[in-house]
C-alpha cells in the first residue's frame, strides 16, 4: 500500500513512518519541521538528540534497505501538497500534520489564530486534494480524546444515539474542547464529516489519548532512529513530565487534586492503531471514528505509579500539588468507550509494563539533558496573553510572530 | 447603550445599526465593504439600488438628528479591530461581519478556505479583543439555524440534555452543518462557548433562520436607506428569488421535491431580537444560545405561497421542480425550538402578512433591474470547482483569487 504520512517527522508521525515501512509499504513522509522550530520559540528540546530527517531516513535506509521518501513542504500550501499528493498518488494519507500542543494554542492570540488557521486550512487543503486528484484515497486523520471534554456521561466513539422527545437519532457526539488546540481538532473533525458526506471520501478519524513511550521496535534498531521525548510544559506530556522530574530529583508536579483523568496508549500500539486503521479502509461517504488508547489514568494515579518505579529504581520521589494553570475539572466522572480498534485486533501494551524501560530507563540515559527549568507551566488558560521563555528575548519573540504571521497565507 | 455593529452595511447589519439608533443607542458601524465586492466578483447585484455607507449616514443624520459613526476596516486585522473597540468602548457588540452565503463557500477550495478563515479568525479576534479591552461587553453573535442541519429529533436551543446508559448531562446540541460557511458558524460557536467559560466572556449565539423582507421602520423612511434585496443563486434567498421570479414572468424555480423545512422570520423581528438580546445580556461566563425564527416552511410552502401572493396581483405562476445543487434531504423530520426570544418580548410579524408589503411590491417595484440569469444556481455541492459567472472573464477571476489571498493573513 502507498501510505502518506504527514507530520512524519513528528513524533507519532516518525514512529508511524518506520513503522509502515518495515511492514512492506511504499511511504513518503511530508514535513516543514515545523516541530523542530517550536523547540527554539519555546527554549526547550526533545530529551532525545533526535537527528536530522536525512540522516534519519539514510540510517533507516542503510539498516533495513528499505526506502521511505521525503516531501519537504506546508499542507497549508496548496500547490504543494497537490502536487505531492499528484506525484505520489497514496492509497492512504495519514495526516498528524498538524500545531498538537493545548499549551502553544493558549500562549496569546497568534498563537491560538495559527493553530486554528493551520490546522484548519491544512485538513481542508488535504480534503481538496484527495477529492480532486484521489478520491477514492482513504484519509487516516488524527484528532484526540481531548474534543470530547469530560461530560458526565460515557463517550462513545464519534457518535451517539440520542432519543429525545419521543424519537431518536445517531448525531455526532457532542463535543467540549479545553483549548483553541482541541476546538481546532474539533472544527477539523465536523470539516471531514461533511466532505465524506457532499463527494464520498472514505476518513477514519481516530480521537487519540495522551501517548507515551519512546521506543518502537523500529526506533530501537539504531541509535540514530531515536524519537522525541517531549517533557517540557508546553510539547511535554504529563508521563514524560513526571519521568523526568524523578530521574533529575524533582518533585512530580500534579496539578491541582490530579483528579483529572484521561486516556493513554504507548507509541507502540499508536502505529498499531494506524496500521489497522489502513488495512480497514473506511467505506466510500463514511466519516468513521475510533476512540484510540487502551487505558484510562487520573494524573494522580500516574505520580503514584512513577514514584512506585522510581523507588523501585532507588530513586526516592515527592509528589506537589499545585494550581492547574488550566481550565478543567480536577474531578469529574470518565468513562470512554474503545471497543473498535480492539474488535480489528489491537492487543495493547499496558503502562505498568512499558513503564521502566519506555519511561524511566529513557529518562535516567539522558539525565544530563534534563532541564529542570521547562517544568514549571508558563502558560495560564485564565489570561489570553501569556509571556514564554523565549519571548524574554525580543529578537526571539519578533522572528517568532514573523514565522507565525507567514504562516495561512497559502 | 454603546453598541458596536460589525458588519453594519450588510443587509441585517444595516436594518439593525439603524433600529438600534432609531432607538436611542449610540452606534458605531464596522466594515470594510467586503459584501459589496463580493457583488462585483459574482456578477450580481442587489435588486434594490442601495447608497454607499456615507450616503446613508449622512441621510439618518438628516432625517433624525442620531449619529452614527462609522469603522473602515476588517475583522480580521487585529490591529484595526482593537483599535477600534479601544476608541469607541462598546457595552454590547454585535457580530455580524462574517461572510454568509452557504453557495459562496462551496464554490472551490480558495472560497472554502476564505470563508472560514475570514469568519474564524474574525470571531477569534474580537473574543480576544474583548477579554483585553472590554471584558465585560456583551457578544451578540449571529449564527444560523443550519448549524443544526436536519437531525431525526427536536432541535432545540444550542444545549440538550441527553440521558445515556443510566446517566443524564446538559451537552451542546449536535451539529451537522451543510456546507463550509455553517461549517465556519459551528466552528465559532464552539470557540465562543470556550472563551466564555475560560475568561468569563458574556455571548449571546443567536442561530437566526432565513430572514426575508426589506422594509423597516427606519429603512422606509427614506429611499436613500433603502436596504439589500439579494435574489441571485449565492447569495439570494429562496423567498426573495420566487418573488422576482414571480414578477419578472419566470416559473419558481424549486429545488427536487421541495420538502426541505426551514425557520424563517421577517426582518423586522431580526432587528427586535436584536435589540431584546442587547437588553437582556447573558450573565459573566455564560454563552447562551437563543433560535431566532418565527416560522417554520418547506420551500415547497413558499413557492405555493408567493404563486397564492402573485396570483391575487394578477401576475400568473408557474411551479417548476428542478435537481438540488445542494447535498441535502428533501423531506425530512424538522421541529426546532424557538421559545426563548419570544419569552423576551419578541411579537413576532408573519409572513402571510408581509409578503405582499415587503416582498412582491419591492420586486415589483424595482422590476427593472431584475436579471434572469442569476436565478440558476452556479454552484454544486458536490463539484470541488464551480465556475461562477464572474469567473468566464480570467480578469476577473485573477482579481478575485488575488483579493482572496489577501485576506485572512492579518
Amino acid at each position: 500500500m502507498r501510505i502518506c504520512v504527514l507530520g512524519g517527522d513528528g513524533y507519532c508521525g516518525w514512529a508511524t513512518a518506520l513503522h509502515l515501512s518495515n511492514r512492506g509499504h511504499q511511504v513518503a513522509i511530508v514535513d516543514n519541521f515545523l516541530r523542530r522550530q517550536w523547540d527554539h520559540e519555546i527554549g526547550a528540546q526533545t530529551l532525545t538528540p533526535i537527528r536530522p530527517l536525512a540522516d534519519r531516513l539514510r540510517v533507516w535506509r542503510e539498516l533495513t534497505g528499505r526506502t521511505i521518501e521525503s516531501f519537504v513542504g506546508d499542507v497549508t500550501d496548496y500547490e504543494f501538497l497537490a502536487s505531492t499528493i499528484e506525484e505520489f498518488r497514496p492509497d492512504t494519507v495519514v495526516h498528524f500534520a498538524e500545531q498538537r500542543a493545548a499549551p502553544y494554542s493558549m500562549i496569546d492570540r497568534k498563537h491560538a489564530v495559527f493553530t486554528q488557521v493551520n490546522n484548519v486550512v491544512g485538513t481542508l487543503n488535504l480534503l481538496f486534494a484527495i477529492q480532486e486528484l484521489v478520491p477514492d484515497c482513504h484519509l487516516v486523520k488524527l484528532g484526540t480524546m481531548g474534543e470530547y471534554g469530560t461530560p458526565n456521561i460515557d463517550i462513545e466513539e464519534g457518535y451517539i444515539r440520542i432519543q429525545h422527545n419521543g424519537r431518536a437519532d445517531v448525531l455526532p457526539f457532542p463535543k467540549q474542547p479545553g483549548s483553541f488546540y482541541h476546538l481546532s481538532k474539533v472544527h477539523d473533525s465536523h470539516n471531514i464529516m461533511f466532505a465524506c458526506k457532499i463527494w464520498g471520501l472514505r476518513a477514519t478519524d481516530l480521537n487519540q489519548g495522551v501517548v507515551y513511550g519512546t521506543v518502537t521496535d523500529e526506533v530501537a534498531m539504531d541509535e540514530a532512529l531515536i524519537n522525541r521525548f517531549d517533557y517540557d510544559s508546553i510539547f511535554g506530556t504529563v508521563l514524560n513530565r513526571f519521568c523526568t522530574q524523578a530521574a533529575s530529583g524533582h518533585p512530580l508536579t500534579v496539578y491541582g487534586k490530579g483528579g483529572q483523568t484521561r486516556g493513554f496508549l504507548d507509541i507502540r500500539d499508536t502505529v498499531r492503531c494506524i496500521e489497522i486503521a489502513c488495512q480497514n479502509p473506511a467505506a466510500r461517504g463514511e466519516c468513521r471514528v475510533f476512540n484510540q488508547f487502551t487505558e484510562q489514568f487520573s494524573v494522580l494515579d500516574l505520580a503514584n505509579m512513577v514514584k512506585t518505579a522510581a523507588g523501585d529504581m532507588g530513586l526516592p520521589v515527592m509528589i506537589q500539588h499545585q494550581p492547574t494553570p488550566r481550565v478543567e475539572a480536577e474531578e469529574h466522572y470518565y468513562n470512554a468507550k474503545h471497543a473498535k480498534l480492539i474488535d480489528l485486533g489491537l492487543r495493547p501494551h499496558y503502562l505498568s509494563d512499558s513503564l521502566l524501560d519506555s519511561l524511566m530507563n529513557i529518562a535516567i540515559r539522558y539525565q544530563d539533558r534534563i532541564d529542570m527549568s521547562v517544568f514549571q507551566p508558563q502558560v495560564e488558560w485564565r489570561k489570553s496573553r501569556n509571556q514564554t521563555r523565549a519571548a524574554s528575548s525580543a529578537a526571539a519573540a519578533s522572528v517568532s510572530e514573523d514565522a507565525l504571521l507567514t504562516r495561512g497565507d497559502h
